[in-house]
């Protein structure tokens, strides 16, 4: 049996639900600086890319299969898919196929994956009212405006006491961002909220699990619903996030409110939202990112002799694997990542399949990595030492990693990694063309070219 | 901001989540006394009628535009109407419907009302694989079994700090119960619970709005959904339920496992379910029971002088409205409730109308009822004594309401109750061959006799 704690109550806490509801609703199309505009047309990029590279994954393939079991309606695509279902089972198994890879976006600050409930939502409900790319970027900055705001107010007590932040806030950010593609009035939207509010999905315990990825996924149905309802007359408490025994103050033990009513409307959390560049955990990016460079000074699994490697204790004490045996321990082994940054100048999803993580110069070039513990050294830097056979002796210092909001993946990188994800599910062309479509996002008047390009043929 | 407390994490908790699912796997069917699966019996009967009751309240009529813009299949019935539905929708419409009058059934420990979740999961997937009478009962006691024990183990502590148990803990049995009708084996059950495990639904705070009955629907498709998914193959964590952060310690700072594993098997929750005999508060229920004895006595409106009402002080704190102005201030009016035992010998929906509540001999009869706190008596109990204009004092005195589990409402009771609901909607004829169905379900080779007596023709 645990302690018994008990909570102070706020019963003083400021209407969120209500200011939410009316930023949601009134906030003017495209009122933000054209650098927020570009990093959700980023954002979204990431976003359709990991949905599309997962599509064939087991967890993809069971959802779609227990969702066939209500012999959906056609209404919604589901990305690198020939089938089409229900917008609500669209919104589920996108928001599961996105972040499956585990290779999607991260809001820093609360290590929330925004774009999972709010974009997998909007996609569905999108396609289905024929809304058009400019309506689309509005709610998904709003939406995730408002999951991140919650997630700040909340993180890390929310976090720490098991909730995956994710899919908790991602029901309410899903139900803004419908909320506002349907055009709902400020009461109808605090409705919407509200609806969500009683949704909150996911606990930590489900990682390495399908579940965690049906977080984000379960709560872009919830928030797709909860709107739809509302929109229909369906109420809720109009107090339902910030009231004593409401959402906020049930789940977590910190409530600081003004995370959520400060600079709203002028600093918007989608700018800080950054992308992964290797398809594993954080705290291998900068010896990968170190490693790349190694590679385009010349350093191959021929000419090296040993590679000198020193981190920070966490990273040996998360992902200290020196013979990883499969893909999956690939992604907990620093040794496997520095030998895909020298072999592969990259470390997607591919470049941890069981079949690489075997390769001989795999298992080669990691027996030739030494890795020692340096607490000097930053948890998120890394400094690499490559000797080379020839004697000459190479060294790399890396500060912030690709991918860190300081040292953000650029266009190209994001283009990049999406070609990685999705040419070999839909080929290069359509992978080409798709992308182009997306930087062109709010000019488009509706997503019929978009999810054309981003699902496959029937033909 | 609130007190930054911590829970002590139990990391020895018991295999919760297995032993369950082995409970749920391979308990034989009918594997109880008789007497737990009369009460099956009952439990279900009550819910049809709370579903066939409410079925055209509003919160019913949104939610079903709502689950219309899915274009959903025509797979599943909803309860006391024409249209049919998916599955999914069904769970979640049958589960808001059951739950709308507040006068469905509770698990009298933990203030769970089991039947809303787990029933309405049943009555749509039962429908769709055309299961027996026999299994949904099978399904129904071990799937209230599943909800009320970890309703037991969080209880108070879980509701205390704002969640809706109902709906946190009907997810969980809900899919605990659609695992057992779809034979899943144990570690498919295990993966059902899991996955239900992850969403919890419902805050306190929206008592009052139609998310209340959300709380059960949401909670009864949750389940559903999650038992398919587990059906074809996806995963969840093993340990859901009981691990450091997993459901119960995240959303609980109680967590007593023995309230789960104790006579697993041998006591079975459904035993311990009662159903409310007036639709309102449970404090008024003495108070009304006592009335309705009078009734019986003799006592009328036109003779009787005044009444004497003797109340522990929380009743009339609760409930103390001397002068209602509509049927939901009714609700919380001792007066109303005695004024409509006199009146009609019940306190059914009907009689919380606002034309009911306005009409003029209620008006004049409460007026007459003089209420006095008198704290030498239970909450449970009410005083009452009838003085009649020809000199006659007549005195009851109600230690344990009808619907207690002291004092439980007997079959006809419940038929009168279900009567009452159904009535209204389907015609007497109907309503009678359908409470002989119900009563029979045991032997019911499916369900769809009984189904097409419960909703409408649409011929």
């Amino acid at each position: 049996m645990a302690i018994n704690t008990k909570v102070e109550a706020d019963h003083n806490a400021p209407e969120i639900t209500k200011i939410l509801a009316e930023f949601v609703a009134n906030h003017p199309s495209n009122g933000w600086h054209p650098s927020v505009d570009h990093e959700a047309h980023r954002t979204f990029l990431n976003w359709l890319g990991c949905g599309i590279g997962a599509c064939q994954h087991e967890s993809v393939i069971a959802s779609i299969a227990a969702m066939q079991e209500f012999s959906p309606a056609q209404q919604a695509s589901l990305l690198g898919r020939i089938e089409r279902i229900d917008m609500a089972g669209a919104a589920l198994i996108n928001g599961i196929s996105s972040h499956t890879f585990d290779f999607d976006d991260t809001h820093l600050k609360t290590i929330i994956h925004p774009a999972g409930p709010v974009a997998s939502a909007l996609l569905a409900l999108a396609e289905h009212t024929q809304a058009s790319g400019r309506q689309v970027l509005d709610a998904l900055i709003l939406g995730i405006d408002v999951a991140c705001r919650i997630g700040n107010a909340m993180y890390p007590n929310h976090y720490d006491r098991g909730w995956h932040i994710t899919g908790s806030t991602g029901s309410v950010g899903a139900a803004a961002a419908c909320a506002r593609l349907l055009g709902l009035n400020v009461i109808q939207t605090q409705m919407a909220i509200g609806i969500a509010a009683s949704q909150p999905i996911g606990f930590r315990e489900q990682f390495g699990t399908m579940t965690k990825p049906f977080h984000p996924g379960g709560a872009a149905r919830a928030g797709l619903t909860s709107a739809l309802l509302a929109k229909h007359g369906f109420t809720a408490s109009p107090t339902a996030l910030e009231a004593p025994r409401g959402m906020i103050q049930s789940i977590s033990t910190k409530f600081d409110w003004s995370e959520i009513t400060t600079e709203l409307g002028q600093r918007f959390e989608i700018s800080f939202n950054t992308y992964k560049p290797f398809a594993c955990g954080i705290v291998i990016h900068p010896s990968i990112d170190a490693c790349v460079q190694l590679r385009n000074q010349g350093v191959t699994v021929d000419n090296l002799e040993r590679l000198e490697l020193r981190v920070h204790s966490l990273v040996l004490e998360l992902t200290g694997k020196k013979t990883p045996r499969d893909g999956l321990e690939g992604k907990f082994s620093v040794y496997h990542g520095c030998a895909a940054g020298i072999v592969f100048g990259c470390a997607a999803e591919d470049e941890f399949h069981d079949d690489i993580v075997n390769r001989p110069d795999m298992v080669a070039l990691r027996a030739k990595v030494l890795a020692t513990v340096d607490d000097t050294i930053d948890e998120a830097a890394a400094d690499v030492t490559a000797y080379l056979k020839d004697g000459q002796k190479l060294h790399v210092r890396v500060e912030r990693a690709i991918g860190s909001l300081e040292n953000p993946m650029t266009d190209k990188h994001l283009e990049a990694k999406f070609e990685g994800l999705s040419n070999p599910i839909l080929g290069q062309s359509q992978t080409r063309q798709l992308i182009q479509t997306c930087w062109d996002l709010k000019n488009q008047p509706h997503l019929e070219q978009l999810l054309k390009l981003a699902t496959k043929s029937s033909l």
